[in-house]
């Protein structure tokens, strides 16, 4: 909005903020700190209350890292702040979706908007708005920082924060609804999302806050997170396939996690949850489909009904020389005069529908990935064998994995739009308005003069499939044989002419279909547009079969129980419900029904192979064996303990 | 013709006949008869020529197909007169498709002719045009069928057609090698690949007959033609991949083969084939390339250079308005004459260039795929599992198959051009034309000040290529492994609207990429332009398989090596090189050098599954066991007879 104070002065700027009913107030956002509302005088008075604001902020992160540091020393986890977990499941998954979505939503704003930083005068916006690519990201931080410390301090900033947040935006839009940019209600539209999201922060926050008061999940959500204090340690699943299977081979230990029933890492194994990285990149998808449906939407639109009011004459004139319509019928109802409108607005209606369908199909076929490459199918997934193992390229398509999906769904809502617009004005002006009005259009004519052309290729099609059901294929009784060879060659040759004219339409269907097939599915990641032979080389598939590697191979769900097996082993004190006497339990229910022919091998066996799969995952570990697992026959017996 | 006739009276289509130099001579084209070689007064003379011609024709055919089923009665082959045996590689095949492309070519000629058929008037002519798709097979249906009864009258005939032909369209060219159609050379440029077929036709038949008197190819002929007399009655390959296993467990009886080096089929077994009906398929598609090519060229071509020389001055308007162009500039370099013709044929160049080399790729993966299906490795080719056996389905496709082909070549350098052309004419007319006039241009504007842009965006996305690869991947020795989990989780964070922007970059990428590799694959059949999950609602793809399933249930060269066995079995005095000697030569070629540990248990072995497997896949021959070969011991005996 700066950008129009410096264009049009700064009275016509207010005049433009207050096109509502609120003329008559004084302009009340300066009152407020910092947030882009904008002041009468604009930058002089919120460049200082910006960097105040992010100055608290900062101080704020910071004594809650210092905070995070010490806890973090006491217990061995990294002493790093992080603002989302995206690989340990154990966040508050709603709550880092909603601050994506600021920040995403914010970009949108920002891309479109010619003032990118609050802080910042109007010179040189391309740099500053390249700044503000970083700005955003550290200045929506903390709100995310703040659940990750889990402490009632930082629920209770973040709280705050949420709610200054969310007041301010409220206020702001409450206070000056219309903007002069492309349509006077967009930016208020446009803020909606980051409202919503900052609505459910602040609701969020003050149930963190009670329920650390409550203090029941407090201790549960330290133990799972020390779970990824060793799985850091540990080394990536080297081989899915044959370690589930040796696991399901030993009378299924799943049944043996269900002493895992109190923490998520049980919901994780059975229910299947999806990836925080997933939910993440759906609801960045789906905030950009709404963001591009309403640019398209406000910025179109009006300038559809403008041309069409401007040009209905030339059209209509356009339209007799293309012989579309005759020229002796009064051509009102062809240029309806909403025709285009609705073709429009019903093509976008449709585009969001299949992209947010897309979405859905996304997150299915992502599951059924996951199982399969859990238990090893690498071949139901890939097309050829991968390797699961992190590798620099799977680093970066992993980080960038929620970024691609947000991007393909925004160009393929674009794409879709422009061509189901382009179907559907061809489809109501060529046929539903000449079929309403009742005149035969130059298509019609064509369809009807060419009716024996396409009456000779469907019976040439029926002949050939009858002939080839009756005559060429003998229906024996134990398999079928092709018969009766020179009339089927005969019959070959006569029809190749037609055949060539059938090929032809086969032909523009294979182009139909594929580019339909194409923009469809551009939003989907996960499936390729290319041939199979080549299909990594689309960056988008080829983004997502390298983010599914590091998925599995470090959040692999029997790694996870494993992990929590070796922290109860090394302290069996251990949090209330996760005893040592809860595994004997484990292993007890893990016993066959019926007596075995040979129990102690059997469980010799099972702590071998215990042992020797810990091992062989965890060379790390190797080194203080002796020291934490006193001795293999020892750690087996531990864990295959006396039965009663 | 005849279209321009009634449309300007004759005396005017005489002038455009003979617009060359001929024009003091009188019009000779009467004197010949039929061929549509136009009279002075044009349809009265030819149709009863043509007719005639046609008659005798018939008569010849009849004639000849007579003697066929006297032939055929004698030998036990079916005594229906075929006019190729697209599955039985022995035929001629450079005959067979020379006839293919005189016959598509005549398609072409038909399309855009508005005189469809020789005989009949100049009425009702969508009718005709119809029943002219049916004509022109059973025109030139005697020149390929005098190839097919193998005796000297019918080569003779053949001759003195397939010259005939000739002469009369040679004359017809020469004579008149103008038209006023489209272009005054097209008809004359459209019309060289049927005479390059018939000069094919003119020398092939006389060689045939020379080769007839000689007398060396004809038992063999007849030899390898009986094969597949048996293979007839012979069912489907089942399960190929068993049986080849099987086959090459038993110490490759592939050696055993080599007593077949006189035949064809040794050629087919080691050299490997390519089937006629893909030749065919490819054929007819490099003449549809030419035909497409040449109609692109001679239709367009005119047209640009006129619409340029009309226009110039107001593209120059339009391109200064577009800001493409800076005003003051005098705008001649921009519009240079030369540049959108140049920018065409380039572009037609490149496309024909590209679909004759994805022609030749169909070639090399259609032998690879084939090789793999003899071996059993169905799902090196497929997806999924197939079962390789005749159907409906797969009989149709295989009759469509190279009419398929024809048409998509078409289609698919028809959708090359377009794209090639406009990316062609964006290039020369954004870049080259405003490097080459030293003027900036809107674009060159717009990539100088978004450079801080795109430097952002190469600079994070190498950012984040070293931090994967020095910070966030652990170089373990034994594997890599994810390391400082909580600094990526924020690197991600904050470079999430940077990726957003690299996304949509990427998403451009993949639009572009899957839209070309789709216009340049197109004319392929043998691969899906769709996701591999629903590749067969390719409707090129699908026909393919199914083609792919006849092509090797019913030529599996296992079972023609069988069949050749088979007829030598039962009839030892055979043709002279085949002789039952040759057999034991053969077995004892098998033979492994060293001795086997138990040679006698491995001959019976051997035996045994011959035996097995030959009834195994001919059922039909279970009933005649006794009488042919007389019982399970004794064949066994008999094909691995006594060793010296």
């Amino acid at each position: 909005m700066d950008f129009y104070f410096s264009q049009r002065g700064p009275s016509e700027a207010l005049r433009a903020c207050n096109l509502s009913a609120q003329v008559e107030a004084p302009v009340p956002a300066s009152t407020i700190a910092g947030f882009r509302v904008l002041g009468g005088d604009g930058v002089s008075v919120e460049a200082p209350i910006t960097w105040q604001h992010l100055a608290v902020l900062v101080g704020l992160s910071l004594l809650v890292k210092r905070r995070r540091l010490h806890w973090s020393c006491w217990n061995g986890v990294p002493g790093l702040l992080s603002p989302a977990n995206f690989l340990e499941e154990e966040g508050n998954r709603g709550l880092v979706a909603a601050v994506f979505g600021i920040l995403f939503s914010s970009l949108c704003v920002l891309v479109l908007d010619r003032d990118p930083l609050p802080l910042i005068a109007r010179s040189s916006q391309k740099y500053w708005k390249i700044l503000a690519l970083l700005y955003y990201p550290a200045f929506y931080y903390p709100l995310i920082a703040c659940a990750t410390v889990r402490h009632r301090v930082s629920y209770l900033v973040g709280c705050l924060l949420s709610w200054c947040h969310c007041v301010v935006h409220i206020w702001q839009k409450v206070d000056c609804p219309q903007s002069p940019k492309i349509y006077r209600y967009y930016s208020t539209l446009s803020y909606i999302p980051i409202i919503l999201c900052l609505v459910l922060l602040s609701l969020w926050y003050p149930a963190l806050l009670i329920r650390s008061f409550t203090g029941q999940e407090e201790t549960l959500d330290k133990e799972v997170m020390k779970i990824h204090g060793v799985a850091q340690g540990m080394v990536a699943w080297e081989n899915p396939s044959m370690d589930l299977q040796c696991f399901q081979e030993l009378s299924c230990p799943a049944a043996h996690l269900s002493l895992l029933s109190d923490t998520p890492l049980r919901f994780c194994l059975t229910g299947f949850r999806i990836p925080l990285k997933l939910v993440l990149s759906i609801t960045t998808a789906v905030l950009a489909v709404y963001q591009v449906a309403l640019l398209l939407l406000v910025a179109v639109v009006p300038t559809i009904q403008i041309v069409r009011a401007g040009m209905t004459k030339d059209i209509v004139i356009l339209l007799v020389q293309f012989g579309l319509v005759p020229s002796e019928s009064p051509a009102v109802p062809v240029v309806s005069p909403h025709s285009s409108t609705v073709c429009y607005i019903c093509s976008l209606v449709l585009c969001c529908l299949l992209t947010c369908a897309m979405l859905l199909r996304t997150l299915v076929m992502h599951r059924n990935n996951l199982k399969a490459l859990y238990q090893g199918a690498v071949l139901d997934v890939f097309y050829k064998a991968h390797i699961l193992r992190p590798s620099r390229q799977a680093i970066v398509c992993w980080m960038s994995f929620a970024a691609f999906q947000t991007a393909f769904a925004c160009l393929g809502l674009l794409i879709q739009q422009v061509i189901f617009f382009i179907c559907s004005v061809g489809f109501t002006f060529l046929f539903i308005i000449p079929l309403q009005s009742g005149t035969n259009t130059y298509l019609f004519k064509i369809i009807q003069n060419m009716w024996p052309f396409w009456l000779t290729l469907v019976v040439a099609v029926i002949v050939q499939n009858l002939a080839a059901h009756y005559q060429f294929l003998e229906q024996h009784p134990l398999r079928k044989e092709l018969t009766n060879r020179r009339a089927l060659y005969i019959v070959t040759y006569l029809l190749f002419p037609i055949n060539v004219l059938v090929g032809v339409l086969a032909g523009v269907w294979r182009m139909v279909i594929s580019g339909l097939y194409n923009a469809v599915h551009f939003s989907q990641l996960d499936i390729s547009l290319l041939n199979r032979s080549v299909e990594t080389f689309d960056p988008g598939y080829h983004t997502y079969c390298h983010y599914l590697k590091i998925e599995v191979s470090q959040s692999h769900p029997v790694m996870k129980a494993f992990c929590l097996l070796l922290l109860q082993l090394a302290r069996p004190e251990g949090p209330p419900g996760l005893q040592a006497s809860n595994v004997e339990e484990g292993i007890q229910l893990m016993q066959p029904k019926k007596a075995p022919p040979s129990r102690a091998r059997f469980k010799q066996t099972r702590a071998r192979w215990w042992l020797a799969y810990t091992l062989l995952n965890n060379p790390s570990l190797t080194a203080c064996r002796k020291t934490a697992l006193s001795d293999p026959t020892a750690n087996g017996t531990q864990l295959s303990s006396p039965k009663p």
